[in-house]
């Protein structure tokens, strides 16, 4: 937080005073956010998108000189899943309901288990998906989350918010962040006796920020170990496309543990998915679902009150969730530029973290894991002794002074790791 | 929240066994969804989002034969405001830096005094916005929020959601739904006895659910309340453009305060702005201000973390949210049309209310104050003793047993007005 307000504060000054400094643009590194870093979006979803906006130019002739053919089918095609075809209301506040009919049939084509609608729930991007689970899981702070550190903060600030524990379970740098059951037992163990009822297990795969890509082996494990606790799994899947390395593939915990012969009387699972990530990256769009199976009634009725809270959500973030659930189809107009376009921005994501990842391990005093997954390096940096001591003289974390530092002399925004909790 | 669940399972009957209801849709009344009842998008705004969307098709010969001058020229302005021209990044947490400028740049156009773009905090629709002043202003069950009775019931859960203790003041339904200071003072001073600290005063004006528009003298002394008791005052002024009566006009309370010569320094102000009601109706896109005036930059600072959690609201509710603060101007193209389509919105809406309370007070039992402004009608229906007995005997109040009969035998959806915590 102090890095992005130091951060807005160099980028202004920048702009007003620009001889002060010795660079000329603010690098954010900080945040998996690539368009501002110059990704461009996808066509074939910004088309439909903009017919939709403007559904009267949808059957102009100069229209069919702008866009493609199938983006225009499918705009029709979504127009018609809308109510009264009024693109400008409130929605169900779970979704529309055709949006969600696409996604679950987009997640039974890729897993070959059953996908219901009705489990699916449209947000604002993954953030208030969490919220909303963490606002339902969390009465007291007698109530606890065990999370994987290093964790992405979104899930610390959201447990704080809510007022519960945070049960840490430590990921192993040394095996490439790999999460141990016996890990996840003891600290379980470890919260029960100081009183703590842990309610749910978050798990990140492909990992933020430590980019892992988790074997189905240790999936298994996961779902195991949940369904013998009674913990819900909390699965933020959010870079599913997000892989980049041969020996990897992405399984979602829902496929897992249905291959497993577990439905949702066995484990209770919530999966986050977001336009944010993958070969997309629409942050701004701000759209995401979660899928929730779980075997009680009263808990969908419960997360349903609590959506409609906020009415609905964008639905231009439903329309864009829906559509990466669904992207064109072979014979499609557009089906080979799409896929183009995806596979030269996944492509060069996975280009750039191997050769990131080989230039921190060539630098003195810093190791890094490589990024199997998702969009991020954790680099290991081991600081000279007195470097350590002017940053604890000034009651500095000795990682965030280095950030600091690395911001004020070169304008690259990074995140101390001691933001992510992780040990020094 | 019943009637919504049960409207909702009576949509999915209607499609699936038509034959077994009197009539083809459901009415929905309950809620100010305008474009869902047929009320069409504005061109002007539709345009410039659409072009937003693509920009590759700005610059194409086709476009200006689909899209008007003014909507293109707007389009490539905002493209500009937007750091690096990604339109699909996550904006600053508090929204994009130049959608705040023209936003204060509307607001001081209309009110002649300063608005600075950094007291404004784009959100999600107006709900987040107030979610976000209650979870900071409630520290416990002991701090209070004086909001009015009958209240649209986002306050109520919201307060509800963040443990706080909702301290009624009951508008006057016999002088229009009156807001008297007299009234305020006692129930301040009775919840103070109770040991609650009242920390914010909500007004919500034009009136939702009433549809009262407050004399400008009655905001006067409701500001010098607010500033002698040391009260946030939290003003929901999303109805501002949905004024219907010769005799009323929409005042900020920003506006009054400045007039009255207060500043940040005397009276903390909250102001709710979205682009769900006014003539505008967008709801699915999600988009609204607050406007912070406080004098305490802590307070601000504080605000911009909690706005940082979600990482930024959706691009385009920002982007709405700065056109309707600034439509277009004498002398672009789209300039009459614009104001034609919007006088038309506004004076149907201003029709439909006068023609509805006429026909609620031709009903026998029925009385309905007049709507001086918003989009709602709070008719008092008196029922006779042996409904109010059924009900009772069911457990339900007389007026849920009212609307629940109404909605199976028409399909028209109200809400109760117990809903809204009003006295039967």
């Amino acid at each position: 937080m102090l890095i992005c307000i130091s951060s807005n504060k160099l980028q202004q000054e920048i702009q007003t005073k620009p001889e002060a400094h010795l660079f000329e643009e603010i690098l954010y590194c900080n945040i998996g956010n690539p368009q501002s870093l110059g990704q461009q979006p996808i066509t074939f979803f910004r088309e439909v998108l903009a017919l939709f906006d403007h559904p009267s130019i949808l059957d102009k002739s100069e229209t069919q000189g702008l866009i493609s053919a199938d983006s225009i089918e499918r705009a029709w095609q979504i127009l018609d899943q809308i109510p009264g075809r009024a693109t400008g209301a409130y929605s169900h506040s779970q979704g529309i309901k055709g949006l969600r009919d696409n996604i679950a049939a987009g997640i039974e084509d890729r897993e070959g288990f059953p996908a219901d609608p009705n489990d699916i729930f449209l947000t604002d991007g993954a953030s208030p998906a969490v919220h909303m689970m963490m606002q339902l899981l969390i009465r007291s702070e007698k109530d606890g989350i065990l999370c994987p550190i290093p964790l992405y903060p979104l899930y610390s600030a959201s447990i704080a918010l809510h007022g519960g524990a945070l049960v840490p379970c430590y990921l192993d740098e040394a095996t490439g962040w790999g999460l141990k059951v016996s890990e996840l037992r003891k600290q379980l163990e470890t919260a029960r006796s100081k009183g703590i009822t842990v309610r749910a297990l978050l798990v990140i795969n492909p990992g933020n920020p430590t980019g892992q890509v988790l074997a189905e082996e240790n999936q298994k494990a996961i779902v195991e170990f949940c369904k013998q606790e009674g913990l819900v799994l909390l699965a933020d899947e959010v870079y599913q496309e997000n892989v980049y390395v041969p020996g990897r593939k992405f399984h979602s915990f829902k496929k897992v543990s249905r291959s497993m012969g577990y439905d949702e009387k066995d484990i209770s699972l919530v999966s986050f998915q977001s336009v944010s990530k993958g070969y997309y990256g629409e942050c701004g769009k701000r759209g995401g679902y979660m899928e929730v199976t779980v075997f009680s009634a009263d808990v969908r009725e419960q997360i349903y009150k609590v959506a409609s809270v906020n009415l609905c959500s964008n639905i231009f973030g439903q329309i864009l969730a829906s559509l990466v659930m669904s992207p064109p189809r072979v014979g499609d107009e557009s089906y080979e530029s799409h896929n183009a376009e995806r596979d030269g921005i996944l492509s060069s994501l996975a280009r750039r973290a191997k050769t990131l990842k080989d230039a921190f391990n060539k630098l003195e005093g810093v190791t890094c894991n490589k990024a199997e997954g998702a969009m991020y390096l954790f680099p290991r940096i081991c600081q000279p002794e007195k470097a350590i001591k002017v940053a604890e003289a000034t009651k500095t974390a000795p990682d965030a002074f280095y950030c600091r530092h690395l911001l004020t002399a070169t304008g690259i925004v990074f995140v101390p790791g001691s933001g992510f909790g992780q040990v020094s």
